[in-house]
């Protein structure tokens, strides 16, 4: 079978249900699953319609012009993604290679809507694994003394790689605001903590110095601001005053790798829409 | 606001969705939350639809006469339902007071989509509670000798009530045959277990004995299978070697309480679709 | 069984262990549970131990007299409790029933091991509820203008009581600090979130700007730091785009309430030994 | 830091830990961490006692030797280990590589107290995850036909690899009741299903048929009873109607992973106690 992925956000309105799906029909698409959110607050309305593709009277490029009347009268943000085009994953890492490690065997076994593209890491520690894997690897240090240098071969690489997401699998780096901008809701970072606690370095320290009963892991778009971008997915485990930070760091793999996965699934299967810093996910 | 929820299954077609949502817009109403579903072995569409029926520019008995011919052309079975009404709620309970108090609790803090009208008892434990809040309470003992004649009396009583929705909280007591027809989908029980793990007569002792490391409490519609009907909500709690059957039983009470209120809401929510013995719940 | 509970903390010393369990042996005490915890980075040991008392060939009051130069030579914090003495249990509340509901049931199924002796609330919604419970009630409005008379009116209640323990049930005000410096670790807070996110005031709308996908509810110690205390206890449970802060509010409650009575219930059972703003809880 | 784990199971007795402390105190021995636990119906004692073995003024076998005779006095089932010594694992597995690539990333990483030794597996699918990690593969395939010399080619392999512990990561294999015996509480079998529930066969089938509303693992030791040995740990998560079977076994994979993961742990770190076909794990 053959899916697309109409995704759109607009001003609520009158009819929308009925405009979209009776448009959709007269493209004789059909309607495999659709999810709606009404912001009541904010008067917004948000869809995701999967349409087989294979009941279309009409190309998809065609169903894209046809459908921008629509959108222009219902003033929509939209956008129409093919299901299977397989999206560009590049993964940046550093030390850690938990989270690396568990992306490469899911593409491996080809659970993820996309597929791992390469690996860019600061240090040498993900070589090995990308090797095993088949995917090309880069590594570019980051010094403090060449800091500019270091981080405009990166952008230089990372454009070479060419991209739809990127995955910040523990990177532990401070992404240029450029790049921030440029791959705007396309860089996707695991944080380990459950934000907005413990923002910054170290969590698990940090969460062991205020003895928090359960720790957790932060899947999110990456902005400007250190973890503070909109966030897609979260999940916590239970600790106790046994575990030390080394403990809490070593289960804290677990789930960061766990939803990191989630998060990144999400975004590739396009069910993530981003409003007002936070994410609508549709699942 | 005034919602009318409208609950459609049907084989699955071309144009559903723009069939339904053009008859919606037609009639004046506004969508304000839908919830879609397919089942692609049996080929069976579900769909939820919440409408501001003050929007609507007819009646909502004349929006139920004009929906026939649409339902059907598409063989729908359906039903539409007033949210402001409140949902008749009867309680059925034994000796242990838990699931009660917190339902009771909730009904007077108005959290519920329904209201209760009374509670039936086989012992006398419940008595002091529902007249704290004010809820009439009817005490019918059962004895193996005179069962016949008491279930006479508790169909009567029932009857009496004249319930939309008969929630046993820990009644202990087997439904006859026939109430669990006439109130088919409209009986809802709490089981102290992750069923279809220990079906039957005190589950916690079974998880003891069988050292389970998780416990749990199943929500489900009563049907003549004992304990085998569609399941609404579950959920479940961490025990170890340290915790007794007694451990266990006080434990299992939170997630018991809160398993029931949840199904229970799902259900005065009209979230619930059964088929197949299994549920579909919007939520 | 008469329990008694012995908790200690010291500084890690050779032998430790065979020294506790040997004096309890000469006193004739039969072990029923023991837990310990060695914090590595401040060298410090941590124990409790359940004693069967009836087994004791002296009085507890000997007991205590006799430990007393075990203690000295090892330098410990320590502290001996009856199990069978009734912590009385003082509960402050606000315009919030669900806590209060809950921890009243629990109380009155004897489920906790302690006895609620009175409520204290600034509002009026509590008496209802207290009275159901033959519980007595106090009503203290607070008001901005005559704050310090109020408090001291409070304190002066608080002093009637004479409760060993006093719950925070959303009491929502802030306590004075000699209150929280007389009643230390034995006053306990209920937050409605997962601390130390969304600190303060109204942290259902911080969780929903913020959009977080789980909320949390935690049970403290309460300092004069705000909600800076040392945590006994937390949870979280899943929430969506779809749910708004009165959403989460109301589902929030269950987790409170939950979270509340277990926190308590640690306390109560003398569990919890606080050291550096943390717990370490034996459960 | 060195460290050794005494284990005891006993009738319980008075003044049990007091001797067994004091024995440790009197061969020089520093008490790391301990974990007591009553069988209160059986009354039955079960401890582990983590020792920092450098502090001994013993040899290990020594202190073994001098130990029996307080074994004998008190009856006791005990063992002590040397948590220096790294347990041998053998993985067995089929087609399904997602526990078999977790296992051996920890492995790599050096997360688990043990070593893995070598892969067995009826199918091809593991070999290459086992060369990339450079442990040997044996490549055994079971048929119908030749079962018995197919399994005695196996119990040969085993003999071979001398392992300490026997993993099944998805090996859907029945363990002949020799091999049972044999490696009685050393073969740890992961079972995609929250068991007792969804005994044998295709548990996601079961589930998706059975519309519960949470899926899980269980990793549990192997008897000749199929899916019926003792629980060392469980985990689920939520499904709901929207997850196909495929859906429920891409998700399960996670907690199939995770908790084959921590039972394996448990046992390698000597946590677990096996009695009455139920584990004490201290952890």
């Amino acid at each position: 079978m053959s899916i697309c992925r109409l995704l759109i956000s607009c001003p609520d309105a009158h009819g929308l249900v009925a405009k979209v799906s009776q448009f959709i029909f007269e493209q004789g698409g059909n309607i495999k699953e659709a999810h709606h959110h009404l912001d009541d607050d904010n008067k917004l309305f948000f869809m995701r319609i999967e349409i087989d593709s294979m009941t279309l009277n009409c190309s998809i490029d065609e169903f894209q012009k046809n459908f921008q009347k629509v959108a222009k009268t219902y003033q929509m943000s939209w956008r129409l993604s093919d299901a299977s085009y397989q999206k560009r994953i590049l993964i940046m890492g550093s030390k850690a290679t938990h989270c690396v490690a568990d992306l490469m065997h899911r593409d491996h076994e080809q659970e993820l809507d996309g597929k791992i593209i390469g690996v860019l890491s600061n240090h040498n520690h993900l070589s090995k694994i990308a090797k095993w894997y088949e995917v090309p690897s880069v590594h570019i240090p980051v010094n403090q003394e060449t800091k500019d240098d270091d981080l405009a071969k990166i952008s230089n690489e990372i454009e070479k790689f060419n991209p739809d997401v990127i995955v910040l699998a523990r990177y532990m780096q401070i992404i240029p605001e450029e790049l921030c901008d440029k791959y705007r809701e396309k860089i996707i970072n695991i944080h380990h903590s459950f934000l907005p606690s413990f923002i910054g370095a170290d969590p698990y320290q940090k969460a062991s110095d205020r003895g928090v009963k359960l720790i957790g892991a932060t899947c999110h778009y990456v902005t400007s601001n250190l973890d503070e971008g909109p966030i897609i997915e979260q999940d916590v485990i239970r600790v106790d005053h046994a575990d030390s930070r080394e403990d809490m760091k070593k289960m804290g793999q677990d789930v960061e790798k766990i939803t990191l996965a989630k998060g990144l699934q999400y975004h590739l299967q396009d069910r993530v829409i981003v409003f007002n810093n936070k994410t609508i996910v549709f699942n």
